[in-house]
């Protein structure tokens, strides 16, 4: 045991696992490199026996992450194990992830197998990857609607065969803290050899409660490693907040007392990416990266007075990277003050290519707006077209009318392959115009399950960052597209989606 | 102490303190009808004497509110207490909740008075309080970080002047559950009358734990009163959400052991009324009332099959109001559907009159679009215009164009005070000329803070629901607008927006 907490994000194989919220592997590139830049400890980046997708999505992400250990989710058998242990081979410091499910509900239900079964395979899962590789960790599936004998035996075998780290998750967020924080310090009460191990806790929010859960594991049971994601993305209610048990942790080391290698400064920025990317809003109210987290971020000072600020506030937005001044760049700005600020912004683009395209679409887009914001930019690189994936369908230009009294009307001219077409519609308003005019020449026959725009920096002279979430044969992908014109980037994101939907494999169901 | 937990609303009071968030008579009307469907115990209906607006709200409330009762914030003098009484005279049950702040942070910094004269004041107010009704709560502001043996001190005078109820907040957000829990034990055991008055926790969620830190309180500490409000709206982070600590409560009910009132099944219902009221989204991974907090009312069944459903869920989603058939109206649904329908929604309109406007602007929706969702006929009635309240601007025409290459442009009919007047503008995107063309004859001066639209049925075909926030000498409102064609509906946001800027005085500011 040691008085750090070490910080195991897995926005990329848990948060993404949320309906809707898919990546491409550029896309999960890019938040890695902000996750290492966030310094947390371990990034869970995939789950590589899932789809060919995912494998190469790990591969990627292992081969370009030095500082933070690199993690692929497997289930307990050789093939799984296998698959992720050579996902992971360019990796400076690689963890397999393997996981079975120990309650009674999961190993009838799901696994249909006996206690003894379970056991078995558990055990020989750690064997097999311990030969592979020497940072090992085993999660019980369920682990605390388990039976805390059994599951006493099964983490004592799998310690014995060499796991490094045993996780022991709420899987369906249904703990309370002071149940969850004595059930974590019971079982390792009763398991020999429980500090050959370090203790990890997963909880999920269904309840409201992931993050207290989390954190009674670590103070009560004496666990040292978090599961979390940043905004608290995951499956139903989400995972444990990355943002807010560190924050915690950091504005209460009077009651914990342990030490965390983030760099809080890089909280809000990496927020924004996962938000921007999945197209997953964050509520106002949402603790630490919530538009109101801050009152004075918000601008707002009541009676015109600024009170002494630790009267109504127990952390600085500075710390976790809230910036005051966020008009960044204009008109005049050249390519060095561009790449610097991507630096700043936490972003890397692959290339010089990369660079040379988005500083063009900056250009592009000062031309028609006189003040650059940071999420301005963050939207543009965001966007799709910057990156080197080859993409099915290209926007190329659109004309709409709408008249109270007459039917919208939209005209669009995109691109298939290559190949330039030219839908033509009517619709309910400019929007729906619009996307029924790329359908006429695309017969997707995908749903549309949600629609948004977000004004990125609050004004309509702004760009809007439209979401349009599709569903088609059982995916679910998110397309972000972003313009001045909320009709041009509500088309944007169409087409950016069905690029989604055309390129993402099926893959199997992983662990919840 | 009884084994029942008291279920305290603060949405109309704190919640709306959220910026933002502010709301007018009949928007509160509507929600406290919600809320007492809902079947909270009490309903915070406002703070009566920081403004006229804000008394009358409370008044109007207490006259229409049977079965929950009602409460009225105030500061600890007599001229607050005294009209918080005023305005809870027509209530069946009415409560007058008077705080002042007990820290030593806010006692100096704030308040600039010493404990003595603190102790003094609450005791005269709860004094006087009492001479006015029977039901009176005092709060502690910032308890949580106070001297527990002043605390106490406080508290066990309060009680012998006749408070009923005795909250103790954790102001700013700070608590931990164990550490929370043990200081309300702590605190009730050093009070010598603690028995003759009901404990209640009121928690901030800064650090994401304001669920849990109410819930140590109540089961730790023996509160058997706990303040919330709907989807968490508040301050900063917000407060403790109404939804999450029912819903532990109940699914827990083997470790609380204890019964609360709500009717479970009007908590959905209730989050979208108070998310369309005030234009804060409810993000999709939030507990309980976000989109996907049920895996199968997403529509997702995981590997084609439908699991178990308690391998993963441990709540129903119909249990807490979503229900699976959305479409409910059509073109050709009567006057007596349509009523009937309102009423399962749960939405009262005030008069025959207000009916009538409903209805047609119903019919008028159906024309344009062949279902009709429970969202769609919830947008129709949050629409200002439905309400008896006279509007200074109202929306009349709209034509609006934009073309890859040439500026956008919009011509907008609108009134003003009954006159009718054009505005023609250019802009950046067809959204930004619309409001232009607006601005053009009204100048208002106004900064937009946060634009936002929401499809409300998920697809381009439904009504787009557009937010817009509006700053304003301080002052900061939303305005909500919903159309097919969301340029239309942008600019009917607009326009509410601005009707509520010119609605809204100041008013003073309330514990946080």
């Amino acid at each position: 045991m040691t008085d750090r907490l070490i910080i195991f994000d897995t926005t990329l194989r848990d948060g993404e696992q949320s309906p809707g919220a898919s990546m491409t592997k550029d896309e999960k590139l890019r938040i890695a490199r902000q996750l290492e830049r966030l310094r947390v400890d371990v990034i869970e980046a995939g789950f590589a026996a899932s789809s060919n997708g995912d494998f190469e999505c790990v591969k990627a992400i292992a081969e370009v992450i030095k500082d933070s250990t690199v993690c692929s989710l497997s289930r307990a058998n050789d093939r799984d194990i296998a698959r992720a242990a050579e996902a992971l081979q360019g990796a400076a410091r690689g963890r397999i992830h393997t996981f079975i499910a120990t309650s009674p509900l999961h190993m009838e239900k799901k696994l249909r197998m006996t206690p003894d079964e379970v056991f078995e395979q558990a055990r020989l899962a750690v064997r097999f990857a311990r030969n592979l590789r020497d940072d090992i960790e085993f999660s019980a599936e369920d682990g605390y609607r388990s039976d805390i004998d059994f599951l006493a035996r099964v983490c004592e075998a799998v310690i014995k065969e060499g796991a490094t780290t045993i996780n022991i998750p709420d899987t369906v967020g249904y703990a309370i803290p002071e149940l969850y924080g004595h059930f974590i310090k019971t079982l390792r009460e009763k398991v020999p050899n429980s500090d050959q191990a370090i203790w990890s806790v997963h909880c999920h929010n269904d309840l409201g409660m992931a993050v207290a859960n989390s954190l009674a594991g670590v103070k009560l049971g004496g666990a040292r490693q978090v599961e979390c994601t940043i905004n608290g993305l995951g499956e139903r209610a989400g995972n444990c907040s990355l943002e807010e048990v560190v924050m915690a942790v950091k504005t209460r080391r009077d009651h914990f007392g342990l030490d965390v290698g983030i760099d809080t400064s890089q909280i809000v920025p990496a927020s924004r990416m996962v938000s921007h990317t999945t197209g997953f809003v964050v509520q106002p109210n949402k603790a630490v990266v919530g538009a109101n987290a801050f009152a004075h971020a918000s601008g707002i000072h009541q009676d015109g007075v600024l009170k002494a600020r630790d009267t109504y506030e127990i952390m600085r937005a500075e710390d976790v990277g809230w910036s005051a001044n966020k008009i960044v760049l204009g008109k005049l700005s050249g390519r060095t003050a561009f790449k610097q600020r991507l630096q700043e912004l936490g972003v890397v683009l692959e290339s010089e290519g990369e660079v040379m395209a988005a500083f063009a679409k900056f250009k592009d887009l000062a031309d028609r707006k006189s003040e650059i914001f940071d999420e301005d930019i963050l939207a543009l690189v965001s966007d799709e077209s910057v990156t080197a994936e080859k993409e099915q369908y290209g926007f190329i230009s659109l004309a709409q009318r709408s008249e109270t009294g007459e039917t919208p009307h939209a005209e669009i001219v995109f691109t298939i392959d290559g190949r330039e077409v030219r839908g033509v519609s009517d619709g309910n308003g400019p929007v729906d115009a619009s996307l029924k005019a790329i359908e006429s020449q695309v017969s997707s026959g995908a749903e549309m399950v949600l629609y948004s725009v977000n004004a990125i920096s609050g004004n309509t002279e702004s760009q809007g960052e439209v979401t349009v979430r599709l569903q088609n044969s059982g995916r679910i992908v998110n397309g972000v597209g972003a313009d001045p014109d909320i009709v041009v980037a509500s088309a944007k994101a169409y087409l950016s989606a069905l690029n989604k939907l055309h390129s993402k494999a099926d893959r199997v169901a992983a662990q919840g």
